[in-house]
């Protein structure tokens, strides 16, 4: 089942600045294969349910092994049956429906 | 990798009405032994981080068969390598603090 | 405009533990009369849209207050115009067709 | 209070493809002046507290108006005291530190 996820991870307890684990999640996605998308407040990646989820868990692993004692994550992630859609999709098909505006 | 999720399920093209969805994750997640406790927006579970996804990967599976085209599902999820703690460990940690208010 | 909310306040930069915050958040939701049911991640308030917003806002003042630069909250916030929903009824909606099971 | 927040809209009982909705919400997060960046899964938004909050609330009331009668939305929100820092500066910090990988 392919799926498309943002992910944002917070790791508790190791002071204020949190881009070192960032990258760390960054490369973990971008190994898997999932093709993450960073944005300001987290990061999009897309591919099978089992690779997204196992992927996630990497980076809890080895953001614990980077010191935090407490990792918290929030999720989105959303499947659907009707249509095959990618991320680029969901963006463009808001996109073009914006376009309007600029005339 | 022990971990606690919170996991709000919203299907898509269904209808106002979520309820027999939720139901059907609930008998999920009691079937993979995660010990679902139901809110009011969403439910908490705990265990293993494979059983936790596994479970959630079902959920969207039964729910796209009772023919929801699409879900989109938030989660939270926490673990932590200084100690171990349960879903009642943070509740009455919180509890025990709040309890003074009442004297 | 009537909302249910759910809402997961993250401290960042002060240490592992966090029930102290979540203490300060339940005390202000409850003295903004938005019925606070705590959960093992995170608490559900129903109320006012405006009320909802201005008291996670007081969380982050008071919490920025006792110490943490840096929080980051996770909210879900759910509204209908097609009837009146309180915290209560969603849960008893899942409730009555759960059940069914016991029988 | 200056805030970071990532916003995801989701109509409930409208049908499967959401992007008019989120279109709207586009709309109004530039009209209030609060930068929106679209990603896959949400949109980034930064700006006063009341600002972020109130421009979420005219979405639902926009949303609503649109003939959803259910809607969900999930909302990230950050707030630092330690020292000012743009959506900018959060992709910077990190792509900064990915930048390394290219090499």
């Amino acid at each position: 089942m392919k799926a498309i996820a943002d992910v944002c991870v917070v790791p508790i307890g190791v002071g204020v600045s949190v881009s070192e684990y960032v990258v760390a999640c960054e490369r973990i996605f971008r190994d898997a294969g999932l093709d993450p998308q960073l944005h300001a407040y987290g990061t999009n990646i897309e591919g099978e349910w089992d690779l997204i989820m196992n992927a996630i868990k990497r980076c809890h692993e080895q953001i614990h092994q980077m010191g935090a004692p407490r990792i918290s994550t929030s999720i989105r992630i959303g499947t659907r049956t009707d249509r095959e859609q990618t991320m680029r999709d969901k963006i463009e098909s808001v996109r073009s429906k914006l376009g309007d505006d600029k005339n």
